[in-house]
Formats: C-alpha cells, sequence, structure tokens
C-alpha cells in the first residue's frame, strides 16, 4: 500500500503531539500546510522554535519572561510593590491585566495543591513566595485561586502561614457574573452573591 | 497594561493561521508548547520546515513526493500502467490505497471545476492530463471526483475529451455504504442504489 512521504508523516505525527488533535485532524493540518505558500511553514516553524527557546519564567514572579530577565510587570517602576496577587498559572495574570483593576505584583504559583495527583507544596512555586514576603514584606497578599476544591485548598494552606509572617491575606468576591442574571447563576454562586450582598 | 513578551505573541499570532485556530485556541495551543519539554517545540518546528521544503508534486502524476522526484506509486514497477484513477487532491490517493483494490497509477487534478469560485480548467492540472493519456496511451481511466456539483461537472467535462483520445472512461459505482442500513442514507444516494442494482 503507498503511504505518504516519510516528510509528510512524520509531521503528521509531530502534529499528533497537540492537545485535541487526533490522527484526523493531524492529517488535515498537515495538508492545509503543504497548501499553503512556503513563508507561512517557515514562519510557524521559527515561531514555535522561538518562542521554546527565549521565553523563560521570571525569577521573582514566575510570570512569562525573555531571555532569562524579570518580567515587564516586576520591571515597572510604576507598579505597587506592597500588593501582591497569587495565582496558579501565568496567564491568569493576562486575564488579571485585562481587568486593568489591580496594580501591584504577581507570584505564579504554577498550579495548585492536589494530593491525589501528587501535586504538593514542593511541586508548586510557594517556598519562593515565602522567601519573597519574608525580603520583602508585602502589606497585602490576594489569593485569586481557582473556585474549586483545589483552589480552596490551596488557598487554606496559604493563608495562615501568610498571615504568620504579617501580611493581610484576601480573596476576590464571589458573586452573580456582571452581565447574568440570576437564571444564568449556580446554587453555590448565588449562596456566595447572597451572604457578600452590598447595601444600595 | 501588561501583555506576552512578543515570542508568545508571535506564536500566538502564528498559530492562529492554521484553519479552525481561534484566538483562544491559539493561546491554548501556545501555553501547552511553553510548557512541554523543549524537545518537543523543536521536533515540531523541525517537522513543519522539513515537510513543506521536502515535499513535491509527482512530475508526472502530482501526487505527493520527496525533493523533486516520482512519488512511489509512479515508481513502483508492480502498478498497473494501463488504468489510471484521477483524484481532485493528493490525499485521496492514499484512501483509494487503503481500500486496496485498485493497482494502477494516477492523476491528481488540484481541485475541481468550479465557474464560480473562478477554477476553469486552465487552474487544473489537465492539460497534463491529456498529455500523458496522448504520451502513454491508458486503457481506462477512472473519474474518482466528488459525487457533488462541482465533482460530476469536472466529470462530465472530461469524459467526452478522453474518449476523444481513444480510452474507456467510467466513474465509481454509487450505493448503500457497506455498514449502512437504508435508514442511514439519503434518497439521492438511494435512487442511484436502486438503478444500478445487482441481480443476486
Amino acid at each position: 500500500m503507498a503511504e505518504y512521504p516519510p516528510a509528510m508523516r512524520e509531521l503528521i505525527e509531530a502534529l499528533r503531539l497537540l492537545p485535541s488533535v487526533g490522527p484526523r485532524g493531524a492529517e488535515r493540518l498537515a495538508l492545509f500546510l503543504l497548501q499553503q505558500p512556503e513563508a507561512l511553514s517557515e514562519r510557524l516553524a521559527r515561531a514555535v522554535y522561538d518562542a521554546r527557546k527565549k521565553i523563560t519564567r521570571c525569577p521573582e514572579c514566575g510570570n512569562f519572561a525573555e531571555d532569562g530577565g524579570l518580567c515587564s510587570i516586576c520591571q515597572d517602576p510604576s507598579r505597587d510593590r506592597t500588593v501582591w496577587c497569587v495565582v496558579e498559572q501565568a496567564n491568569d495574570i493576562l486575564q488579571l491585566e485585562k481587568a486593568g483593576t489591580f496594580r501591584g505584583l504577581y507570584h505564579v504559583l504554577g498550579g495548585r495543591l492536589s494530593p491525589l495527583d501528587g501535586i504538593g507544596p514542593e511541586q508548586l512555586n510557594i517556598d519562593k513566595l515565602f522567601k519573597r514576603v519574608e525580603e520583602q514584606g508585602p502589606s497585602e497578599i490576594i489569593l485569586a485561586l481557582g473556585a474549586d476544591v483545589e483552589g480552596e485548598t490551596t488557598a487554606h494552606y496559604l493563608a495562615p502561614k501568610l498571615k504568620e509572617l504579617g501580611v493581610k491575606v484576601s480573596q476576590p468576591a464571589r458573586g452573580l457574573s456582571a452581565a447574568g442574571g440570576l437564571a444564568y447563576t449556580d446554587s453555590v454562586t448565588l449562596g456566595y452573591a447572597l451572604d457578600g450582598r452590598s447595601e444600595l
């Protein structure tokens, strides 16, 4: 039986390593790339290679940075260095930056505590957080972690230890979405929203 | 507002050029690549680059080939050179090869006639087909094109011209799928299946 040439088979196999790309999807992507101008493949290959080579983690907070330097936020002299926001992943930072209300620094844990998956405090960027707190003494830390079991577990692990270090610890409000009516929320969220009601 | 580092933004933009990858999907793929070992990104970049550089079209039939040579089917001395199968795209060949019953040669048109999209005979690999037929004189050509309007149009354009050149022209049977009951087919296909019934 005839087969694709070796370079095509290798391309299909490499594309299959991407998340949610199956054998048919990988073949479709490969055929697309072969039918496009060579410049597109060159640009994609270069971007994939360069990103992995150049992008490093900020040695201070764990955010994305380039070539081993501090991230753009840690470098920014206009940021408030007394309020920090602890997040699970570096991409959470972009979400928070889009909201535009937080002007402090960040700390990326790189995940959340999940004993069932073998993820304990040692697997996360937690020691560095405590060390940073001791050295720099921020006044408040916001634990902006997921509102699920693992996120809550992580917050409950961190909060008392951070308080011991003399830091005020808070978490973002839980409640209704900005554009969401009661019909579009779940009962747990609605419970939070009622508990945290504010007077008009 | 903070942004991703330039190399990350370029990776997201390059990934967005792929079919059915939107802004969120591109970001998700980029984050995946950054979290995997560097070897994965290197392999993917290399595969994308190499495939586009190495894979060429067979100068004879238009199938995928490597480094400008003939494809594996045209090179195979065991193939029957008197029966050819005309297909729309090079990847159709793999489908036909999987079926395993056809042992002749192929000819890839590179598309089908679609006047509304500005695709006429000059845009397709049709002149080369006639030239090959004149030079090599196959006895039969199977037009394995799509069973839709453009596929039928293309077949009706090619058939009389090929017959003029003294070739027998045929098309694959239309009918029920191998494992499909009457409930799973459409009325047009059922019409074909009844017209083409065979005695038991």
